[in-house]
């Protein structure tokens, strides 16, 4: 795991969340992105090193919109920049972690991502994240 | 805001959830701190240029006793570092923050820490830390 690429936060209400973190970070998103295949709304702020991403779901059957309605709002994901995501797949899946998908894909931001089940580490949603190059 | 500077998860185990995060992140915690203050136990592992903190309660008082009661493990709060803690403080409640403490208190690593109320962010739980000097 190189780094802490960004951490994902479960929104109701995008536009009004966006204008909470740009008071709270202090920085406008530079960059809003609608993610068709997840059913979401996407809007990044970088923090140092690192982005904030909220995500707001547009259908009921968004992943988003159902954590929201059974936890409420609040963060949803911590994703960890990789270097080369197969391999870091196959080494998780011989330290006992279930991933949530056998294949890498296509996420926000330019990414191939894959997720680690929340059961596996303590709660904690963990995406491993790789830039397509 | 100039990074985030860790992202705390509360843990049941402490020592089965250090065994685990040392698999899945690749690295040993650097240290292990106990906050008599706080009744918790933490430790710290480093990723890039951020920290993930592990948290379990020691007693049943301890506000991460009560959150995973409540919720269960997972994410506690992100914990972004700051220049002037207090000029900062100020900044956020004029711009409607609630802060859960009114003074900057002591945490874990040598740190100056007040933290927002997750109402205020989205049912997010920001930590505001700076390192003492």
């Amino acid at each position: 795991m190189k780094n802490v690429e960004h951490i994902g936060i479960a929104v109701k209400n995008f536009s009004e969340a966006n204008a909470l973190y740009h008071k709270l970070l202090g920085v406008e998103p530079y960059k809003t992105e609608h993610v068709a295949s997840e059913g979401v709304n996407t809007s990044f702020f970088k923090v140092g090193g690192t982005k904030i991403e909220l995500l707001e779901g547009v259908n009921p059957e968004s992943a988003i919109s159902k954590f929201i309605e059974k936890r409420g709002e609040g963060i949803h994901h911590i994703a960890f920049e990789v270097e080369d995501i197969l391999a870091e797949m196959e080494r998780l899946k011989g330290e006992g972690f279930t991933l949530l998908n056998e294949q890498p894909k296509k996420g926000a931001d330019n990414k191939l991502v894959c997720f680690v089940h929340p059961k596996s580490a303590n709660g904690v949603l963990i995406e491993l994240t790789q830039e397509i190059r």
